[in-house]
């Protein structure tokens, strides 16, 4: 019963625009709000209303909830929550910090971010980045219960939001550079204890399908169909691995989320389709049970994770055919689907970014992108440098997540404008230590001199309707809102407000530090704010969080984003801008 | 000639409201500005413009010099300097960050801060944590010479800001608490070799005093004026440290500043008047050679370092009485002292916090202050504990500096409303070891809950005009301007401006973290500026920012800042504020 209200009372209030309550805006990961005060006409007049440093330096991704007159606020390791209170801003009514091993750092392979807690039921939870998942009491900030979801000595970390659907909260796994074999876990929100879990590569038992009722492009899957694509018990250091965002449908009580990179970087070793790496997710959100799957990047050779969020939009309308629900997402690998979210019928998959190179199309018969062999880093065997691929491995768009608006069908995308070059190489597993194979470098297309576009896109058509440059890849989420404005974060540190009908800036100020926070709004005894994170780091910024300086090194990333630090350092602020009174 | 013309520049710029080329805003240490665009009636319409995180998570004292189309912002340790480019706001020129032994932050008594680098002849001169003073090219950031000034390893540190006269710059030492014997040394700015060095204890060749000529109270000091006053050698590490500030009096040619504590704060232990600890030091700026001297608290049973700031006013009528050329100086003890600063002439000494109780008063004819026999700490000998003394250790007022305004002739004063308890105990010396002798605690006077209060001086009349309490310890710089208002900011991390002539408040932003920097005001293209460091830490801050959560840490003043941590927390941030345009 308190799970029953908890899902009532979540239902609820991600639909009352003056919180948030959860990082993705709503179950659909939509990131609109309803409030309006802030409008294109008025946002000219937007300014700081209060800030809060959080005393942690490294990236700040991820933003603040906000339920009644309660801001928490979280870091990224430590993992600090603060319960900020909104009658008097910055005073905290209570702090957590958790105490964790600081060896967890060392096996975080793209910065020691932290992407939100999730509130129901008056708890607060939070996925550490060792992957102790807790449950805080949010009057008081005490600890309520604690499970360890993952083992940080076998390279098993956590950045990701968990997501509290009905009586359980879903929590996923970070790791895919250690081997990891990803999983989403169900926890009873009650007391902790483990309701499911559903592994992305294994068994058919361990990833919970059904041979029969489990579909991939509308036909059942069959027998063994994750292990069956792998060579020997590979899939064993499978990957796969669950840091992104979930999404659920409480009608269908489907929960959707994508999984990442398999094993090793280097394709050669490891033949096969890698089922399922790179794969979009309906599972039954009581059982676990798979529904349906569709693998976007079948033996992957790029790192183009699939993690990326699914956006939950109803009545599209593609191609003279209505689609009652729909599920669109913008994936690394360059491609943005729109899929019929009961059946994963795939219906458009188009390029969101015209530098994508490595695929020609994607087969709408089969699903399957048509590799270009020029851009295959499996073709030429190990050790060959493949130039120029784009996009890069962290993709045309990494985590952070687009909005959508209901008040024009659009998609506002924050996206990435970059290259690579990408020489695999053999490897072998030791638990706990990188088993990546592969040595990249990055940056911007040829001609271009952006490394980043902030795009509004046509999911039914399959377009790009308007596409403003941004020098450094836009690193943060963006928030659309029923004033006709989507505002978005660029790294090297500017809140930004945009028209949502031809992207012209309407507003921009230059906070502490880049932005790779997700903003959102809420409104506080009748006056609306607008909230983000600054704090640079991330992928992009790796460089700065961790002190790389070497071009290969951060996977690849240090050398793009090199002349980031002419324009922004590190540093932990929220800043809650609000009109003038 | 390069001094000459480094001289005439700086005398140029220090007069320029466009700019603001020294720490103290000007030689005289007024921190006040001709700019009145943000006015009474249009500072409650100021905003941020833009920030800049540091990347430095501990205090950060001081604030940023603005020269021509540049703005250099320096860190506590490490000690990194970004100059600006104001043009492109938040755009680093260049970064320089010096490579020093961390060990440093160790015997650093109150926190790693920086109270700012000199700007002349083109260098930007920064003291480092490590004492290793560095000339930057001003437009590459290039060293251009650099000089040891002290050694860590017997504690000897940097935290002050130095301060260049004619081709030369001076700068201090800290480390009172590790028994270091204070002198300033002037070096030559054109290639940073030693031009002069002056003790504040030690013989009359080593403080530069001619017996004759030097005077103390109107009369000549005679010979072995300091090492008389002391038990044997214990001269020799005998403290009198020099980390406050620099003021200069071009016509008089005179430098002026103060000394610290004398070495152990058990005064049973160092009988006589340790000379010249806790004094007022009126020096030649060309040859070091002291003209006037005065003690304020002869040896020293509290603390309370004799290095704040002296802010130098002319035409002051005290009783009746035209004072061409008057020093004030707000001393830790609690007493503010109007001094005629070309003789030394000790004109007014009041109490500038009614809470002051360890002395009566201070006599007239001998200088000394009437000593309350209840608050002495050596009355009762090593080992007892002396209750209820106020001002705590940190005294009425610390390094905070405080701002004057020629349009009122006021001074607008960051003061501290704290007691203390203070037991003495025997300690013995070791290099590079803490040689304290005492435990404090700090608490708010009785019947007080606020430990600060912002309050207007008359320095004529030694009256408090106005006072504004607040919660903590006002513990930043203020800035007074032609706009007929007074800026400082709060331990929670309030920028504050109140009108002049009563203190009411007109304005106040939440920046990101507790401010213990100076606020400061500059123009650039037609515009009004006003910045400001936040970032919590300093002594009143040491709690958050080394770690410590006993109240008798941090030599006492954990206890009395503990409930700062649920207002505020670390993380150094540049607030650029301005009106809308
Ligand atoms: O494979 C993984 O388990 C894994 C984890 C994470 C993560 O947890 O942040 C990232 C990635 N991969 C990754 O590929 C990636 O591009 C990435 C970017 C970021 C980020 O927060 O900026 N995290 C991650
Ligand atoms: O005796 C010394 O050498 C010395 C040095 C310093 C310093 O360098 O900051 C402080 C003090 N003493 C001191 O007594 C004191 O109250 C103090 C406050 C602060 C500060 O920055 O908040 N520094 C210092």
């Amino acid at each position: 019963t308190a799970g029953a209200s908890a899902n009532q009372e979540l239902l609820r209030l991600q639909r009352d625009p003056n919180q948030w309550v959860m990082p993705t805006g709503n179950y659909a990961n939509w990131r609109y709000s309803e409030l309006n005060q802030i409008n294109r006409d008025t946002v000219k007049n937007l300014r700081p209303s209060w800030q809060f440093s959080t005393g942690v330096l490294r990236g700040h991704e991820g933003g603040p909830l906000v339920i009644g007159d309660v801001m928490y606020v979280h870091t990224p390791f430590p993992n600090r929550v603060f319960a900020l209170d909104l009658n008097n801003p910055g005073r905290a009514l209570w702090r957590y910090e958790p105490s964790q091993d600081p060896s967890v750092i060392g096996v975080m392979c793209c910065d020691t971010v932290n992407r939100g807690p999730a509130y129901a039921d008056g708890k607060i939870i939070l996925s550490q980045a060792d992957t102790t998942l807790v449950a805080l009491d949010a009057k008081t900030g005490k600890e309520l219960w604690k499970v360890r979801n993952g083992d940080p000595a076998k390279g098993e970390t956590s950045t990701m939001a968990p997501m509290v659907f009905g009586d359980k909260v879903l929590v996923g796994i970070s790791g895919g550079e250690y081997g990891v074999r990803g999983h989403v876990t169900a926890y009873n929100l009650r007391d902790g204890s483990q309701a499911w879990r559903a592994y992305s590569v294994g068994t058919d038992e361990d990833i919970k399908f059904d041979p029969q009722k489990t579909t991939h492009m509308g036909r059942p899957v069959g027998a063994n169909s994750s292990i069956s694509s792998w060579q020997g018990d590979q899939w064993k250091l499978g990957g796969g691995t669950t840091w992104g965002w979930f999404s659920y449908d409480p009608d269908l009580n489907l929960v959707y989320y994508g999984s990442g990179n398999p094993g090793t970087w280097n394709p050669t070793q490891r033949p096969g389709d890698n089922k399922w790496s790179m794969t979009i997710f309906a599972r039954d959100a009581n059982t676990g049970q798979a529904r349906w799957v569709y693998q976007m990047t079948p033996h992957d050779e790029w790192d183009y994770d699939g993690v990326n969020e699914m956006i939950l939009v109803d009545n599209l309308t593609v191609r003279g055919q209505r689609v009652a629900k729909a599920l669109v997402h913008f994936d690394r690998n360059g491609f943005a689907y729109t899929i019929n979210r009961e059946n994963g019928q795939l219906l458009v998959a188009e390029k969101f970014d015209p530098a994508v190179n490595w695929a020609s199309h994607v087969d709408m018969e089969t699903g399957r992108p048509q590799v270009v062999r020029e851009f295959s880093t499996r073709a030429g065997g190990e050790d060959k440098n493949v130039q120029n691929i784009c996009p890069a491995a962290l993709g045309t768009k990494d985590q952070q997540p687009a909005a959508f608006s209901p008040k024009t069908g659009m998609f506002y995308v924050p996206t990435n404008h970059v290259c690579m070059d990408y020489e695999p190489f053999r490897v072998s597993y030791t638990a706990g230590q990188p088993y990546v194979g592969a040595t990249l470098s990055m940056y911007p297309p040829k001609g271009s001199d952006n490394l980043g576009n902030f795009i509004a896109w046509d999911a039914a058509a399959g377009k790009i309707v308007w596409s403003k440059p941004e020098r450094f890849s836009v690193w943060s989420g963006a928030l659309a809102t029923a004033g006709d404005i989507v505002f978005y974060g660029t790294l090297e540190g500017h809140l930004k407000a945009v028209d949502k009908r031809d992207g012209k800036e309407l507003f921009s100020y230059r906070t502490p530090s880049g932005i790779i926070g997700n903003v959102n709004t809420f409104s506080h005894r009748g006056k609306q704010y607008v909230a983000v994170l600054s704090g640079v780091g991330g992928w992009a910024g790796i460089g700065m969080a961790a002190g790389l300086t070497n071009d290969s090194e951060g996977l690849g990333a240090v050398g793009a984003y090199k002349s980031l630090s002419d324009y922004t350092q590190l540093g932990g602020v929220l800043t809650v801008f609000a009109l003038p009174d």
